[in-house]
């Protein structure tokens, strides 16, 4: 044990030299490797208190680590649990958290239906960005909190597995994260990197594939945060001897119409193609129909995007949601296969649209224990709603992503404490996006809720302010604003 | 109660709040007053936990606060506890600690032998900087720990009272103290300035005088930063309408010839006189020959410095330990009386000269229960020793105040734990001074202890470390480096 050492003729124990060391970053230096395995070992064996950890993550946040301090970090905390590794080709992707941002539930399966073995572990939602667990748990019986045992073996059956990270995984990030969260100590790049790559690699992905939003409903508020965010996680991932990239995007607006769970998995539901009629339901024998029926309740009526459509056009940008998952998946099957991105894309597109990905989709939820029977029932449950309209003509130029997630967690989609009981059927659901014409009284979108919401009338002023309505129609900037390799 | 507040339209709790109040000051923006107020109240009521305080704690130290924030955080501070007011005029004086720093031993009956009220909330030592309460405590008998009420007795009864401050008084600093302790952020001028001050302020003494160490052995390692702390606590103290003023004084090498506990006692005494025949020994009668045969003891032989000589050299210039006292007595006493500080200065050589200071000293001990008497008896104790030669021939530079305060820790004199116990026979007399010129074997210092030490071989050789032995004279700075009003 390593718990005492000497230094100047006295005798000091982890606590002391836990002081030494927040002495030395308070004073901007960097740390040692040993200082950061140690802080990190001690701190995860309960030797190092919360009070010495959260100095040190301030002193993170005020002083920053450069790159060497930062690949120390994020291997100590991967070491401080389990790791996981495969003798197949695999790959994730990792979004930083969104608003509406359901993009894995598409992607990890299109990845898969590619021949990429996706081994995706997740987390759940607090704040206004909402979990993939969270949204897959409203699929009846869809188990996710599977065991590490179980989660490698649907990944090997299947291709694909989507649960939340168990205790074995990277337990000082999981500690860390939690006394982070309440001490202002989130906003720190070689933090957040040493919190999401510690899992990533903890995972085992030999490929990973960074989704970092940025903008007024992501962490990342500007575009150089974003940037230099993604940059660290991917020369991080490198370091680490895996293959990676990562997008920046845009989360100023809403990933897509649906903000919530149930009508997250949804509006993904729909992404994957579940209303073009007999997709994949021979294959996992869930009537797709139903689904698709279930997810015209959801509020997605005359106005909603056409994903056949969206995907016969070959032409597209990447303005549109579908596009950025075809993306996503197309870097993670170029990177695992080493194929070229054009290639992949190409691929990706045919296994979108010819329902494998879907078909990926349901086998991995019917490994799971998830009945896409039943969710297509509890989405016809009634439910409370209220609809709020356009006070005047324009276009929609903005809708703030921000003010929409909010609102979305006060309905209670979201939570605001580690404690706090998600409902299921609680969100938002858009019924225009950026660039549309609206006329005054046109539906902009619907709050909706198990049950009446307190506070509604000041929710739906609160989402009501979310939309910005011009007299132009703004630029399309797209979703992506820059890829690094 | 404000624990509760209104934002966005979600309500937080206390500790939201504070989450904040933390990612405001990480990135660097001054804090409001209600901010620091309920921070700081919402922690002395443990409804803010440690590791949000210590995140605080560290923003500040990498942040730093501006004048107002600093006076608001005193403020918060001072108000966490019992104030106390007084209907004389009272001065006291506080040191920010050094090695063999007994000043306060001096200092504050001196002034109360020039008509001022002092009174003195001190505190224990830790680390190598010993405590004033610890020192008196070796005086058998000696409360250090006097409820308020009878140290307001024993300040109008006495005219001096010096006694540990009580869980009464700023609790708030208290419980941040203990944290900032273990948590690397106990370098912060703010911080400081607020433990200082809030104390201080509570303690309601009409003039304050600051002591501020500069050097090795001191906290403010440099003149810079001890020349920062000076101005902010003046500053501070005058913005809560105190006369206040602070000299910047020198602590590369150890205050006087004692460095531990008894021994720094019996040096004050020294100091005070009880050394000439008959001073003062009529008036509380402990007979003040037998403290000096006591000082005998503690190393104090040939090369001693002669206080009586010392002090009938009117052209005494501040570099030596008494002209200190003097002049920090005279401070207290021109700004507490409104008078020159060239009369204060004279009043107080007079005071000393004549005996009212070993007076004032000695009423305050029987007041307090201690036994002189009995304190000779102590130092008479055998006690194991070692002493410590020369090993070249020349001048003494330097004489390393940290090493000698780390090496009479080691011996136990002091804590390095809140809980250690201390020693007080423990500790270092030095025979040399800076300056002095010795032979190869001439004895440097002897390290002395109740019994024999662990590690007395490394403690030694730690400690022959300590002086720097060079072929010309140094040059003598004096003690006081800078004065502020």
């Amino acid at each position: 044990m390593s718990e005492q050492a000497a230094n100047g003729g006295i005798w000091y124990n982890i606590r002391m030299i836990a002081k030494l060391i927040l002495d030395k970053k308070r004073e901007g230096h960097a740390l040692g490797s040993a200082e950061i395995r140690e802080f990190v070992e001690g701190f995860t064996r309960g030797e190092i208190p919360d009070y010495q950890m959260a100095a040190l993550a301030m002193a993170v946040c005020c002083r920053g680590m450069n790159e060497r301090e930062t690949a120390d970090l994020t291997d100590a905390m991967m070491r401080s649990g389990r790791c996981l590794e495969w003798d197949v080709t695999t790959a994730d992707k990792h979004s930083t958290g969104g608003v509406g941002d359901k993009l894995s539930l598409v992607v990890q399966p299109l990845a898969a239906a590619c021949g990429v073995c996706v081994p995706s572990l997740t987390g759940r939602g607090l704040g206004i960005t909402g979990g993939t667990a969270d949204k897959l748990e409203t699929i009846p019986g869809y188990n996710a909190s599977l065991s590490l045992d179980d989660f490698q073996k649907v990944v090997k059956e299947v291709g694909v597995s989507m649960t939340v990270q168990t205790d074995e995984i990277t337990p000082a990030d999981k500690k860390l994260y939690a006394l982070r969260d309440v001490t202002g100590t989130v906003a720190s790049i070689p933090l957040i990197t040493g919190s999401i790559l510690s899992k990533k690699l903890a995972e085992g992905a030999g490929t990973l594939v960074f989704d970092v939003k940025c903008g007024a409903g992501a962490f990342m508020k500007t575009r150089e945060e974003a940037v230099a965010l993604a940059h660290s996680l991917v020369d991080g991932a490198k370091a680490a001897g895996r293959k990676a990239a990562a997008l920046v995007t845009d989360m100023s607006a809403p990933l897509g119409r649906a903000v919530g769970n149930a009508n997250e998995v949804a509006e993904a539901l729909e992404w994957l193609g579940s209303n073009r009629v007999g997709v994949g339901s021979d294959r996992v024998g869930v009537g797709s129909s139903r689904v698709g029926e279930g997810s015209d309740r959801v509020g997605v009526g005359s106005d909603s995007v056409d994903s056949n459509q969206t995907l016969s056009d070959s032409n597209s940008t990447l303005n549109d949601p579908v596009s950025l998952c075809v993306e996503l998946a197309a870097l993670m099957v170029s990177l695992a296969k080493e194929i070229s991105l054009d290639d992949a894309r190409q691929m990706c597109r045919a296994k979108l649209a010819d329902g494998s990905a879907l078909a990926k989709f349901k086998a991995m939820c019917a490994a799971q224990g998830g009945d896409l029977d039943a969710f297509g029932r509890l989405l016809k449950k009634p439910t409370f709603k209220f609809k709020i309209q356009a006070m005047k003509s324009g276009f929609v130029t903005a809708i703030d992503a921000e003010r929409v997630g909010r609102v979305a967690l006060a309905l209670g989609a979201g939570r605001l404490e580690k404690t706090d009981k998600i409902d299921p059927l609680a969100g938002i659901t858009l019924a225009v996006k950026r660039g549309d014409r609206v006329a005054v009284g046109a539906p902009l979108a619907t709050l909706e809720s198990s049950r009446e919401p307190d506070g509604l009338e000041r929710a739906a002023a609160d989402l009501l302010k979310a939309f910005t309505i011009g007299p132009a129609a703004p630029e399309d900037a797209g979703l992506v604003f820059e890829r690094i390799d």
